[in-house]
């Protein structure tokens, strides 16, 4: 009988063990987790902080005992040191003290870290918060409820330091928002980010762009932020929000070798370099879809995806990861912010001949009530005509997700923008026109492209 | 130079002259009319009568002077009377007398035209309307207006009918419903009917189903309707929405060749039989994409595709149409009822092996504030494990259109069920889970297909 371990507790360890115990209930399942909270939704963080979300146990996907139900061992507060792929031995420090786990296969989801920029000074200050597991929100609610800070720096201005930007503002905090890149979100195009600039200042976050905090410091008993160009801020909270690095240290101790982005390599079936370990979730690099070579995108959906899969190989399955677009949405405020594929930019230095064209039309006919401007960009090949990446900005309740599902459902099946057009997709007034958006998009495009 | 005439000024139409004026610059086009509302959307008259939209003139696509300049002529009030393709001539009767136009290439786009049941006595009834044009839309408006009623039948249960009680509940009647199928709004299967029903009931609808309405009479003052099994409703305005057939006079009497259910034989290029002559819309039969054979299936969004392959054919282009799925989504009240390619009795009609999976999920994770429950019925090939159709229903603003807008995206692209799962959507909690319901449902119907 095979006895599966897996480490790491949340979306694509807990994935791997569901899977694993579905296709083979026999087998042994044991997770392995370093705190206390096994299958949270750490996506719904930010959403806890800005009090939208009033009991943290609400994150959970699922609780302790639907794991044990589902006949999953789980051991919390258990912190693998190091892996010993020839003795098939994983080193374990616990709170009741170290012992080793014996496994026939292996399943690595250790998740990334925040990224804790070296050049700025003082990110041990007190008051100084990074955003990723529990604990992290659990610092940062109690600091808020015993200090009632007033003020917050939030240093990143991608999708972390959005939705931190926008649950700090409904915390009632005054919130400035400063980072490295000259344009908010920068994973969307500047003519979007505009729109998602003043998104911001509309809701008196005050933003600070092309700006490198340098020191953090403490003045008159608050917290003081000094950055490139004479950037000052002093404020009650600093959140630290410059992205994630994935975890590998464990996959190093086991001579697991890493890939891209030193991400832990692995292939479209989640196996790593070392038989019999597997690797899912944040700590990998993940093959993409449309440029057919692996990148470092972590996602939950793909961690939910990758985890699945290296659950059912581990037990002997030969399923595949059918790869990523890059599909991510983010509500800020009243907006939804979406990209699939490829931008402009990312296109070409991938040796595409990328155009892309923007749309703005409404989201539903304009005679019936509600109707909200929508902002489309399409990124096609003018050789090929392939589809290549779509971006969407909206008020977040006038379909932007899904229509941005539309165009990841269009790429993930080599679809070429004229075919688009032709869509067979849904209409009544209140919903969408007798050409979605996502089809006059696709029509401004072509009449760009082959005029 | 070419002389392009068209006949019919609704979406197929003005969609093909706006395309053959686009295609070619230099050519005249015309667009005769029987009445005078050029682009109107037809789709919008409930809503005008609902009351949501105040003024009938906010439903036009584009106002006369925007097809003007557009440099389309336009003949309103002129009915043709018969075309004759030897002497490439229409005959024409208008408000001001009988003429002929020449054509060197003719679109028909007559549209359809309300069905009228034989077997219901008493239809010319005053006070009893139909709704397909302007005209019947301001008759209803009259009649309201003028007689205030408090009380409508409305005999048809599906598409129309339900859009239509729900505008003259909204508008303050007190509405009954009564259709000859034994479940309201039989494009869905039983088990969503159901929910169609309840969402009816508790907006005060009144339902009798299984019914068929034999005669229709004056008693007090009053409409009296009296059908099958003791039915009997007095009220004081009735609908019929019982269907919409191909209006084809005009075809007949220029000997052009019929075919699915009496519409217009046309191929993928939207010839008809006849050298010179092309249609699209409603007046013509539809290639379905899934089936790769035509049927009968009147839609909006179909008619713009068509009138524009036509438009674009007309003037010498080899566009093909890429087929229908028979997508549709319906608001009524609170609820959207969406629809793509075919259900399990359709599928088995025409040879599959279906097997449909009906799944019930949150819309979003549910710890984010104004989750829905999604109802979703998958339709794949058990065979061949190909998607073949799905159905959804849900709160009106949860998703459910842009999600089957995913499905049809989908089995436009011929992918199998499992394949779905793999797709890269995009998730934030407050607008999706993980897996979103679209892979939820697919997920369910391969734990059932493959088990």
């Amino acid at each position: 009988m095979d006895n599966l371990l897996i480490i790491g507790g949340s979306d694509a360890g807990i994935s791997a063990a569901l899977r694993a115990r579905e296709v083979a209930p026999s087998c042994s399942v044991t997770v392995m987790l370093a705190d206390d909270y096994p299958n949270y939704s750490i996506c719904g963080l930010p959403f806890f902080l800005s009090g939208e979300i009033p009991d943290w146990r609400a994150l959970a996907h699922r609780t302790r005992e639907e794991l044990l139900r589902q006949g999953i061992r789980l051991l919390p507060d258990h912190k693998a040191t190091a892996v010993r792929p020839e003795e098939k031995i994983v080193v374990v420090s616990s709170s009741s003290g170290g012992k080793t786990l014996s496994y026939d296969r292996l399943i690595l989801a250790t998740g990334a870290a925040s990224r804790k920029p070296g050049h700025i000074k003082g990110l041990d200050t007190p008051g100084v918060f990074f955003l990723r597991w529990m604990a992290d929100s659990f610092a940062i609610a109690q600091h808020i409820e015993r200090n009632t800070p007033t003020s917050a720096l939030i240093i990143g201005n991608g999708y972390i330091g959005m939705e931190m930007a926008d649950a700090l503002t409904r915390r009632g905090l005054a919130v400035t928002l400063v980072g490295h890149s000259q344009h908010v979100l920068k994973t969307v195009d500047p003519t979007l980010g505009r729109l998602v600039l003043a998104e911001l200042e509309r809701n008196s976050v005050r933003v600070a762009s092309g700006v490198d905090v340098e020191e953090i410091g403490v003045r008159d008993g608050r917290l003081m932020a000094i950055g490139s160009g004479g950037f000052q801020a002093q404020v009650d909270l600093v959140l630290v929000a410059t992205g994630a690095e994935p975890e590998v240290g464990l996959a190093k101790s086991g001579k697991v070798p890493l890939g891209y982005g030193g991400a832990i390599k692995v292939n479209r079936r989640m196996e790593t370099g070392v038989p019999g370990i597997f690797a899912a979730g944040d700590c990998v690099e993940t093959w993409h879809r449309l440029l057919e070579k692996s990148l470092y995108l972590p996602l939950g959906t793909t961690a939910h995806k990758q985890g699945r899969i290296a659950g059912e190989n581990a037990l002997g399955g030969r399923k595949e990861y059918a790869g990523t677009l890059g599909t991510q949405v983010l509500k800020l405020f009243d907006l939804a912010i979406a990209r699939t594929g490829l931008n402009d930019a990312e296109a070409r230095l991938e040796g595409f001949s990328p155009l892309t064209v923007e749309t703005e039309c409404w989201d539903h006919k304009n005679y019936y009530p509600g109707a909200h401007r929508l902002h489309i960009r399409v990124t096609g090949d003018r050789t090929t005509g392939y589809l290549l990446g779509a971006q969407i900005i909206g008020h977040w309740q006038t379909g932007v997700a899904k229509r941005i599902d539309v165009f990841a459902t269009a790429i993930f099946n080599r679809m070429k923008v004229e075919e688009v057009e032709q869509l067979d997709l849904s209409y009544t007034p209140p919903l969408s026109n007798p050409w979605d958006p996502v089809q006059m998009s696709a029509e401004a495009w072509c009449r760009t492209a082959y005029q």
